[in-house]
């Protein structure tokens, strides 16, 4: 959604392009852009998240073992899905930045991006948006159309949203014959901001800023080095999760299906299956496939406080700078991973000598999952003055629970591989265990919090600001508290 | 999104719920709750249309035949699919009703929301939350929290939110041992809305309103008889759009699979196919699957011009009333059954002899679901002073244009399907060359339009406002179209 959902994005200089653009007139067809971005965002988002179902049904024949061969297949795979979803996720930030100066769509505008959806590789259509948008500068976002520097806008958003494209275009005529270098250029795309932020910067070390300060202020506004839009990223966020959510009911009805016999056209157990799940007679259902059914509430419930500690934060993000955005991408590829983690505990039931590899790799996605998350608020609190509201700021009244919230995770599946590691033999318990504990400790949290911080309060002589993640707590501040949601005037 | 994304949502009292709730603190989480309801929607929508998979994957073993058998089976499944998609379409317009009640959250209520999404029938799940949200005022929407009569509302939201589950419960039992009641409690379900307005409507013939009037209008803004909230209306379709798109995706690769190996761990064509994909390099893809990507591109425009067709409306529409929330519902279960339509085309290198019948379903499939959305337009026009924007009424500017819009689609595949009954023998090309030949119909519709409106200019004095759809066009009328996107004071 590129609209503005919320008042800081009214206000703030992201959703600019887009309130800009919602008192025009729809005659001509002139439109706002904020529901096409928003479906843009989902369908990338599903189609990136989509790529693991090879991961997982690398699993899903009963016959097979879970051995080192696989293990080696399932890596190979693994990289391959997680090359994609970056790559796809590079196309989309590409797609961000396009429409951060394209304020303003008409009939053509739209069917040219649905193009674009089509091949995902954007290289033939957004050169066609690009061109077509500067050919009508009233579909631009009004600080580009007033500005006298169109041309020199319209060859550097031409170069970000191509070189990606191109770049992939070498990689697969690499790929024909050569590999690594394929290899190679992919990881160039998906690192290209990175290194273009390198390259500007050494470039303006050797030969000075390319433009004078005021025009490189203007450019700001689509330069790659520009923050994403935060709706955006929440947007394909909320995209990815969605969609994992789904692969799980997806794969109970794969796995169903595939111990039966593997896919013929006699899968009638499924559409019972569905009115099952969706009669609400989940005894019988369960009945019917018990440990499938309770690693799909496991898993579905790992997802789901995943988004819910992702949306927490967000909730507190003002704006999402560059490395955020790439450490969101990273959390988001291991959730894309969590259908994985599904496959392996649901199988218990058919390779239990696997039940070991299968809770650590759980453990382990998990893991990775949540830590970016952790990241993501490590890395905003170092700018905090940009990126974060006032309560969640070092002793803002937030700030401890919000550490609590992206620390659970975390630590809980730690302590579930380390467990693993001494109980072998219990892993399924220990694994079912924490899945069923944490949304409980989550329900909890605020008390819990609270307990601690009035615990460490009675402390607080000995600890001092050198340890500010629980130090000046400010509980059940309310009337004062209006002003974390507004955003300072940035 | 239950944000205002657009200035007459913000103005509109369909927003007023979430607008109501964005300025409050933070602290102690009381939260916003745009972002977790356009997360609901995307899940809700995926969900009630990944139910389409059982049905497409009738199709999907090479070796069996399009017999009347399978005719049957499909049948039955399509029923079963549907049913389904509508009872999960009514969940969410239950669960829209309940987050117009609840304006605010707070963690506890969003978890409480996850539960609900998770166990998809709402039953224990929505009651906790109307509990709860009750028990805690200040989470209301701020004209509940402040009226005197909270216990009433509670009372009838709770029976709103709890009719739907318990009779899908009740549904489930019956189904255990007696088939056609539990169909027949289902069919109850689905058509609730409607009923009760009868049931009520006769109720207020008979002993008079139960409430004074001023109360009842209190009540009505979550009664069952208000309008669903446009933007998770939008919300939701976007996300059935999304998935059907990702479907196609899903569908080739399944087939190739499928024609290899059905889900044996060695689909190593996948990744490679992801990979051309993703690269670029088309041609390779299309070679080694031609008729595959042909069958995908072709259904993947029909995706996208339908959801083209449906922002174009909704862009226009101001608000959704029951009627024609269900025609979208009914238009989004067609839109559902189109990889449906994908594996039948694309099945034609396998089983040449089904072409016929292959191309007449996907023709019937594309022309109920654009024949319902053209639907839901004269469903509004008949009320078009509180639906519609002045623009698309009868003689506004972008009247001819909308119609011109929603008519291409019935109007295509109804040809398609007539050609189909003289020329058999061409069926495939005839289909795919109407797939071909809409999108460019799309792009050139404008100019089309504006040529046919400039020869029935000539004929006006033929033709009076008995042909209004064709009558008194304006355009270029552009400077006091300001007007159009504002609502009126509703």
């Amino acid at each position: 959604m590129s609209g503005p959902r919320t008042p800081e994005l009214a206000l703030g200089g992201q959703g600019a392009s887009s309130t800009g653009s919602q008192d025009e007139d729809t005659a001509d067809g002139i439109q706002s852009s904020h529901r096409m971005l928003s479906f843009s965002d989902a369908l990338l988002s599903i189609i990136a998240t989509v790529m693991i179902l090879p991961v997982t049904h690398t699993e899903i024949s009963p016959e097979q073992e879970f051995d080192k061969s696989v293990q080696k297949l399932l890596a190979t795979r693994i990289a391959v899905y997680l090359m994609t979803f970056l790559i796809v996720t590079v196309a989309w930030a590409a797609h961000t930045r396009l429409f951060q100066v394209v304020g303003k769509i008409d009939d053509t505008l739209a069917l040219l991006n649905l193009a674009c959806m089509m091949s995902i590789t954007f290289l033939p259509f957004t050169a066609l948006i690009v061109v077509y948008a500067f050919h009508r500068p009233h579909l631009l976002s009004p600080q580009i159309e007033r500005s006298a520097h169109r041309a020199l806008y319209r060859q550097h958003i031409l170069g970000i949203v191509l070189r990606g494209p191109a770049l992939c275009l070498a990689a697969a005529g690499f790929s024909l014959f050569f590999y690594p270098v394929s290899y190679l250029l992919m990881a160039t795309v998906i690192f290209l901001p990175y290194v273009s932020k390198v390259a500007g910067w050494c470039r303006a070390r050797l030969v000075g800023p390319r433009e004078p300060p005021a025009h490189s202020l203007e450019i700001f506004t689509f330069d790659l080095h520009e923050p994403l839009s935060k709706e955006r990223v929440e947007a394909f966020s909320d995209g990815v999760y969605a969609i994992v959510a789904t692969l799980l009911i997806l794969d109970i009805w794969n796995l169903r299906t595939s111990e039966a016999r593997p896919f013929s056209e006699d899968n009638v157990p499924d559409s019972e299956d569905v009115k099952a799940k969706f009669h609400g007679s989940l005894v019988a259902a369960l009945g019917a496939s018990g440990p499938h059914f309770l690693a799909y509430f496991g898993s579905f419930a790992t997802v789901g406080l995943l988004w819910f500690a992702h949306h927490s934060l967000f909730l507190h993000i003002r704006k999402a700078t560059q490395p955020m955005g790439l450490l969101n991408t990273l959390s988001l590829a291991f959730v894309g991973g969590l259908p994985l983690a599904y496959q392996q505990t649901s199988a218990f039931a058919r390779r239990p000598h696997d039940e070991l590899e299968s809770v650590r790799v759980s453990c382990a996605i998990i893991f990775f999952a949540s830590i970016f998350q952790f990241a993501i608020w490590t890395t905003a609190l170092l700018q905090e003055g940009e990126t974060l509201q006032p309560s969640v700021r070092f002793g803002g009244q937030e700030h401890a629970f919000m550490f609590a919230k992206l620390t659970l995770y975390p630590g809980a599946s730690l302590l579930a591989f380390a467990c693993t590691c001494v109980l072998s033999s219990f892993s399924t318990a220990i694994f079912h265990a924490m899945q069923i504990a944490v949304p409980f400790t989550f329900l909890l949290l605020r008390l819990l919090v609270r307990l601690a911080l009035a615990g460490l309060r009675g402390l607080r002589g000995l600890r001092g600001p050198a340890r500010p993640t629980h130090t000046r707590p400010v509980p059940g501040a309310t009337d004062d508290a209006q002003s974390p949601l507004l955003p300072a005037p940035c």
